[in-house]
């Protein structure tokens, strides 16, 4: 990080936003697995107070909600890459955005749901934020989930 | 790319495909990223006439429309490709396709509808093009497309 | 390997599996793509006695069926491995899993589906079996396959 820079941890508290403990893996895997200065992050379930999101866009959920949903999972991410990394400030580029949303077969605004996430990755991690991405509507999500997110970043150097 | 060889952009005008303009991308993220000699492409839509080839695998679309869809993304995959690194021929290896068919819950021929890109990637490439993929279908694509395609990429050379 | 671990190849004999001779591609791709010391496996459809294991879970496949899919599905995973590196033993890390249920729009056990794969890369990797994944439910999977999982592997070294 350049000395004139704002730190990502500035630009989170300018949002005001509190990085919540990182979630641990339902299941027989981990939450995150690096090889080189890559980091794969695993589909990240949305969550509020607490609890999975659940929930399908086109029927209980709108795009609005899911756009918040997306939003709270980049949360989440960010908070797996802080706990993975110890300073979000050594991502040298967020790489790529996998976005599923939990849709009917008519919900076609899959690519706003995600922009839930993008965008907030652009807000925090400014020249390193523009990242490829693939979203798309999925049958299900585990536990019920209204979105999953998976992520590959890269680090300017080994943590 | 040994002097012997066809170049890339040969293998194209034998096949009669002009590249079209790169497309941009329809959210907050960029349609291509580079980690090191890796580029990750993000899910292209299918597009023909200038407008999103929207329609569902099985429903209103046939698997000769599917294969035909593949065929258009493949192809704009290439002109995202051709922008981004401004020598096609500098591309090493076609390493890995993810490919989603908008499908009816019946339809199951999402591997054929696949080869509409896989085969065209095989005759551009030459030697560069096996790759490894998955192809399955999905509940909807945004704007209702019906195939959407995103690709990684290894570089001989930065670009 | 250091002399005192058990070899990859113990463990699966220990666990009584016999890798079966690795799949063909059902279409113009290649199982597993290399870029570096990076593996890319292609999505491998659940098969048993042979054939495909078509199904949808939710409807006439129970969690367990998905299960017992998703653990033959890492066995031919494996033995795409052995074909491509001649020894299992070079695996430094099985980087990412990402496994598709062929679900109904009401079926939300991905997860537990996608532990019969990630527990035998456990049992069978020791050190080098954790990794990252996503698991989500799709519309439809080629050959109306139950299970499809795509994998990516770090070698320790060129192979």
């Amino acid at each position: 990080m350049k000395t004139t820079e704002l730190s990502v941890y500035d630009k989170l508290g300018a949002l005001g936003i509190v990085l919540p403990p990182a979630g641990a893996a339902g299941g027989a895997y981990v939450m995150v697995a690096q090889t080189g200065n890559t980091l794969f992050l695993s589909g990240h379930i949305a969550r509020r107070n607490g609890a999975v999101w659940a929930g399908k866009l086109g029927k209980e959920l709108t795009t609005g909600d899911g756009i918040a949903a997306a939003h709270l999972v980049a949360i989440d991410l960010m908070a797996t890459l802080h706990a993975h990394t110890g300073d979000l400030n050594i991502v040298k580029r967020i790489v790529k955005v996998m976005s599923l949303a939990n849709s009917t077969t008519e919900f076609v605004e899959q690519h706003l749901v995600t922009n839930g996430a993008s965008e907030l990755f652009l807000q925090v991690f400014a020249e390193s934020g523009p990242h490829a991405r693939s979203a798309f509507g999925v049958a299900q999500i585990p536990f019920g989930g209204c979105v999953e997110i998976e992520l590959i970043v890269e680090l300017a150097v080994h943590s």
